[in-house]
């Protein structure tokens, strides 16, 4: 099997480097910067590499490892240079945008497409970064639609499964973009408020785990989380608004002195993380 | 010199231990259990073992390891037990309304009072959990007041340096309790509220790393929580309404679709984050 993996930063980096080192799969790396290309192919991470600009070679998957909008723009203007007969995949952290119009553009030149969201990162981009270990025990979710055929869910998680990930959940787009909302999207939106305060200056030899931990991740790529974010307006909404009714209560029972209120709210709390926890955690 | 520590669980228990693998102090060890202080004699933790109730023994320096109320309740109704000229510690996370009332019991009996908050903790509690290296590397604040001695505050320096923490932080009880606030009390508050959502049960195999570092502290001691919150009202309700106000803007730039809106808050947030960074962070 021949996978071509457009876009080779963190993601798509690791991708290459994970196929080259984990299968025997032919592996094709299409990137603007020759410098990366000649960077892969010295670390064997592909078995040949193209610019941006040239025809892309012919394969069996297409992985587009793109932000969102670069993602539909690439899948748009280059649909009738896959393959007939070939199957195309993502990696964005949001679906239902991305599937229906990878769908729309790719399906009438024969071309099948499954979205995918590999659930691992750093907070460093760029194929410098990258790693043939990125996705050792992660997550990842594929999200097939009613257009979607078994063989290529099947073959993917064959894929998936090669390449060294933990966990793989088949779900619908709309699913997964609304408890994406919740586990990642909210994950980076509390974090980046957290940090919105003049206490921040003061901080040092003040922090525990329990600040690093809260704050890792308000360090992001604003120009991607932007495009993310509003490709998942009304479930993100949901969760922001939800949070912040949430906090208000705490800040109820604490105004209001009541000992007892603000010991069932934390305890609640503390329960409900108790029972989500899956066994992997204890 | 001899230590007596005054409740051995996580916190106490491993200060005993981290007394007697680093240092030739004496260790005296109080509790409640019985089966704790064998338990501490069989670890070589402590040299020898006090029950609650018996008379506390001779001692340079006594550190007070229980809750917050617990630790008022126990200085103000043993204040005479202390050896006159001897130096009392407590452990807590508020420090404002501690300090305040030991001093006031114990200055009258002539033992000093010194304020400390060892910043350093794990999700579980009790002796069994205690650890010798549980202060490795770790924070730990001195709040020394008008009434503090110098010599108090160079002779606990010392001792958490000999335990192996890896910052020492002298600053005003007031002044710990606002920042403490924002770095250890609101990361709680947060991940507590974070976790209340239908979609909570609904997360496995869609998290990566940032959802388990963003609710890890959601499973708390809700009793000790309790109490630090209402020792600390005024600077925890500033911060939670702080991010609620942020959280709101967020919300907002998303409803309104305003893209350079919600990419300046992003941007504006990871920036804090990254000039926050400490050396040893980045």
């Amino acid at each position: 099997m021949t996978i071509t993996i457009i876009g080779m930063g963190l993601i798509g980096g690791s991708l290459c480097k994970a196929i080259k080192t984990k299968t025997s799969y032919t592996c094709y790396g299409v990137n603007r910067n020759p410098a990366v290309l000649e960077a892969a192919l010295r670390d064997k991470a592909i078995d040949k590499g193209f610019s941006l600009g040239e025809r892309l070679p012919i394969s069996d998957v297409y992985i587009v490892c793109f932000h969102p909008r670069a993602t539909i723009d690439y899948i748009e203007a280059r649909a009738q240079e896959f393959a007939p007969g070939s199957l195309v995949l993502d990696v964005c952290g949001v679906k239902a945008g991305i599937v229906q119009a990878a769908e729309k553009a790719l399906l009438p030149h024969n071309v099948r497409f499954l979205g995918t969201h590999p659930m691992a990162g750093r907070e460093f981009s760029g194929y410098d970064y990258s790693l043939p270990t990125l996705y050792d025990g992660a997550s990842i979710v594929l999200t097939p639609t009613a257009h979607s055929q078994q063989k290529d869910v099947d073959l993917v998680k064959h894929l998936a499964d090669g390449l060294g990930f933990g966990r793989i959940v088949v779900t619908e787009p709309e699913e997964h973009d609304r408890i994406i909302a919740f586990t990642s999207q909210m994950a980076h939106v509390v974090a980046n408020a957290y940090v919105k305060t003049p206490m921040l200056e003061r901080h040092g030899g003040f922090t525990g785990g329990s600040f690093q931990d809260m704050t890792r991740v308000a360090r992001l790529n604003a120009d991607m989380w932007t495009e993310l974010f509003l490709m998942n307006r009304k479930p993100l909404l949901d969760e922001i608004n939800n949070i912040i009714l949430h906090l208000g209560e705490y800040r109820d029972a604490l105004a209001n002195g009541d000992e007892n209120r603000l010991h069932d709210l934390l305890k609640d709390g503390s329960d409900r993380k108790i029972q989500s926890l899956e066994p992997e955690d204890h």
